[in-house]
């Protein structure tokens, strides 16, 4: 019986594998083997593990590997850190294939412990490009694995073009289709965010108002900029004075800054209507998304996600530069001004139609049954 | 002054950088910063830090990171224990570039370490193709390296291919040729090998006679097999009865066993032949190559310097498959009876004109100019 | 000329040991080698080194080492990660002696790192006796330690009586004491604290009011009981909407629990009068005591600095039972009544004598002359 | 069901706690987890793991932990990454209780893992005297334990002595002892050593001859001392020219360099008569001593084992000095010629009577006892 292991390492990763998780463990051939790191244990980024055990996946294995600081020397030890411990990990669990998730440090963490230790190793969400250190760490980790799931056939056919076997690579769509496929289906009119919220902090509003939702994280290779940064889209939001629910930044150099730019703000203004949360299990998410105006930030939610839900995002900076991307996007830099002006454009324009850009929703049924029969190996040269 | 940090981790990277660490000593404009780290430190692996000290060279800082066991497990957790301690390194010594030489494990760990401090990476040798875990491992760094100084133009226009920008690539040569340029031009008439050797094993003989040099190390991606493999090549040497040089393995997952085949069958049979050594300052290595008639075995040094120097080379197996080769290049399975027909042919053939594949012996003054003074950044997206 | 390592990791480590610092530079016949590492790198924790940095000493070396989480399993962890870069950091500074502080995590991970590197280990602050895993950890280090400088004779002839050699063990004095004498001989009539602290939190009060301070950390062996034992301290504090500057804890096992209960606190609760502060220069904070009615929490501060200033302190539950005491203290358990009669009482009482229980403020100089001279070995064994 | 976690991490330790696992597992009431860790995993050391797995013991976690190096930074630095790694395990297994073996570097490594992670830990053996590294942290291990199971009274008294709760320390015997007793009632007249040693070399003997057992590891406080120490044994024992068995050092800061003097001394001479081997089941081994004339070397096998079997011990310097022994040991500096002569007059004495210095054979039924029964916790305090 073939023995999957997945290693989960944060907040938008699990959103990213569930569907896939979920179609593993309804399989008698295949085996689950579920590891969890990094920030998705950390309370400070929304305790991820705790959505995990609601939903009946049990770990495997659980791995303590960030190191605090949140700054570019502490980013590094973390990654060295996760390989030390996850080489010990799939060493005990014997694994026979690794899933590795998106561009993240811990990515490549997992990606490195399971290609030397001579693992089958799949990449699922390569291909794509943005900015920010995630833009290196992504295409590493597509060089250092055996097979390649991808979210639609641009990205298959960039990874194809960076040497890698057309046999390996299949362009599955984004797990994380699956859940906004799911939840755009289910009625979401009596959803009442603060019913499911445990460490929010401000002042609940009536979740029938119009509402927008902020999600912004540092940009490593600008990291000196991170707190004037944030600073803009406090400023934008704060004007405009409309109830928001605003999620706090990933575990990244930066976000330290992003956390005290936020605090400072809160403590010098009066902004009552911001309503700052940690986490929420990811379908609630997707809803909580669904019944709002706009989403603010430059989480990949609002690239991905957000296409398929047809939700007006309104895009900062440089982090999801090269995406590829639906027509819900507006794309602005980080600037007060121009970020008011995008928001009023999509609060005006409302509700896109629904694209397919990552995929139809049905990535789950695509990949189980690829990590099931595919032939693994974990011999390759680049094809040119 | 621009601070250019060099990370040298075993005894053939030695080799390969160390004219461009002369060629920065000597410039006044520029500082080196040298880091001595893994298996360069190592008496096992012949204690490549000794010939630096030798040679002027005094290291601003030394890392131990060897995992014990030369298994898969140890490798991943000795990258992972090498990206902790080297960005701690990289914090303390603040250097504005970081080199990180070939496709080796720690040269990944220096990568990563430094791509996540935001210090911009300069990746030497990339863009060649070769068997076992370094292929993945040369390719992802090239994904996470600012700028490529490779060996030649078929380097470069792989490396252009992955989707790096063509203005960051450059085609300097390897520095190994410089050291091969510069020995060619010696007199080895009386080189004594003897006389240099600290710690070899077996009984001497004449240096005036024909004599090979073997060396062999593991194939990661055929980890299992690596004790089967070296007993082909110890059976087809011990069968020829010639003089040999024997050079024990890198420390690389399944060096333990090719140590271990070579003690049982030392301790199994009458070799007094050959003649095991550690480890020769670079310049010395190349002269006991000189002077040989055939190098056998799957070093890079039989691609790189030999075609070159035009010595005849044997090459075994899949270590070097793909890599781009001169004519001095025979290559053989790893079988007794092959390996011992290719030797034959070999040395009825003698020494092959000089082939300039790898370099023109003047990379250090290429690499040094641009060290120097190429623009660095951090900030880099895929070219498609 | 003998170089003495000093590895400060802590906000309150940085106060034990100021004074010997300042006292070594001065000195033109022994080197100071500072490390720099763990909280005292951490804005989250103060940043003690910029309060270092202000006061001219320079790091030769920078460790981040604390893992994320702030619990049982991450403390341990962090232990080991400082072991494993301490040994690195001394291998490349070369330190003739080590001096580790007081019964920290981060103060054992010094210890190791010395002891298995045979430098000669100093221990500052053993032989006392307190709760929390602070208890097992200060005598462990004593054991590892070739010299002990303690602070009284009390420490002294517990130390010895543990099997050290009594020629090894000298009654100094503890260094915290001569900040406190040096502080109590200046004017702290002008002292406005809020122009000195640069993240507090809450609404600056009129300083010339008499104010409480509070500091509470957590006991790391009651884990689980943190966030209700802070809230037992939050109650009691609050009902007496007295002015008060109230401290975050250390990096600790359970800090994060305590943080938790002070900002859910601060959230549910009106409580303007409390003014939340992550650190001060050590001097800075001891004139904050000097003119305070009462420290309340469970501080060694409160046992060791304020017995010398006769500053009324209300010590909470087991973390530094057993620890000798001065007339100043009332001990009370982890409950708010008992806390709010303790502080009534101390507040009738007002200042108390000074005494001389951890120094007469001259152990800087007792100290340098046994760090400058002392032999130095590192084989010892058990007196009996 | 109590589930007691047991780390084994090198040859020696598992002689030594083998009884005890034997114990637990036919005991139904507690449950062995079982962790293999650092140089039991280890081909150079002796693969300890091969043999628990033969005697039916399947791990539950195997940790790789050993720096390569064998010097002080690295011991310090294996120490390290064995806590960060071991807190990890016991995260993942959650035992209510941890035994922790002897005076090792990963015996400290064990005890900080467990003790900052609030698990009971048990400590095996504390309470002796020794020389070398060992001896300090020996007592540092004591003062971070909860319980103590100590071989003899002497030990009692001393752990006793240093402040631990006498309800805490049980004078049970050595574990070590249960083995020799149960084997000096077996017969060993057909053993032959030979038919049961895999990676010996050497040329062998009639095992009927009277012969000599070796085994002397390095004295890390005398570090540098370790080749010059063992060429002064290699010389007695050539020079004796009796058939030998000679063990391997232990992994430690040295071994490198006794291997080292070994394998030069080998080359340089011819000494058939000495078979050099890695290791042997627990019980072997002990056959092999009861066979043999004389033990040599500085093990603490020749204090404990070898007093209750009566074998004649020349104990060479200061590694086990101060360890209580019995009339079996002959003490002498590393000098060739007091080995010789202590050899002599050992052979013309031959078998000592038994003692019972270090227990009486029935130290596993104490133990599992007490392991099952008694009360756990964590909280301590030092008794004066």
């Amino acid at each position: 019986m073939r023995k999957i292991c997945i290693v989960v390492t944060a907040r938008p990763s699990y959103a990213r594998i569930k569907s896939v998780m979920s179609a593993i463990k309804k399989r008698s051939d295949v085996k689950l083997q579920l590891v969890v790191a990094a920030s998705a244990l950390l309370e400070r980024y929304g305790s991820a593990i705790d959505y995990m055990k609601t939903d009946g996946f049990k770990p495997d294995a659980v791995v303590y590997m960030v190191l605090e600081g949140e700054n570019l020397v502490t980013a590094a030890k973390s990654t060295g850190l996760g390989i030390v411990e996850l080489a010990t990990v799939f060493d005990n669990l014997k694994p026979d294939v690794v899933v590795s998730i998106a561009d993240r440090y811990e990515t490549i963490a997992t990606a490195i412990a399971a290609a030397y230790s001579n693992i089958p190793l799949v990449h699922v969400q390569g291909g794509e490009v943005t900015g920010s250190i995630d833009e290196k760490v992504r295409h590493a980790v597509t060089k250092l694995s055996d097979l390649h799931f991808v979210a639609n056939e641009d990205a298959k056919r960039r990874v194809i073009k960076m040497g890698e076997d057309p046999d390996k690579v299949f362009s599955t769509g984004c797990p994380s289709i699956d859940l906004a496929a799911q939840i755009s289906n289910t009625s979401t009119k009596n959803f009442n965010p603060f019913e499911l919220i445990q460490k929010g902090v401000g002042e609940p509003f009536d979740p029938k108002e119009e509402y927008l939702v902020v999600m912004q994280h540092p940009v490593t290779t600008e990291y000196k900029d991170s707190l004037a940064q944030i600073e803009q889209t406090l400023m934008a939001i704060s004007s405009l004075k409309m109830p928001t629910f605003w999620l706090w930044p990933n575990v990244d150099a930066g976000s330290d800054k992003i956390s005290k730019g936020i605090r400072m703000f809160r403590e010098n203004n009066h902004i009552p209507f911001i309503y700052f949360l940690k986490n929420m299990a990811p379908e609630d998410f997707l809803k909580l998304l669904i019944n709002s105006k706009c989403l603010i930030g430059n989480s990949s939610t609002g690239i991905r996600e957000c296409s398929y839900l047809g939700l007006p995002v309104v895009n900062i900076g440089k982090r999801q530069q090269g995406r590829l991307r639906g027509k819900n996007v507006i794309d602005v830099d980080c600037n007060k001004q121009d970020i008011i002006n995008a928001i009023d454009k999509q609060l005006q324009n409302g509700k896109y139609p629904k694209e397919e850009v990552y995929g139809d929703g049905c990535a789950d049924q695509k990949i189980v049954e690829l990590l099931s029969t595919v032939e693994l190996s974990i011999d390759k040269k680049i094809h040119y």
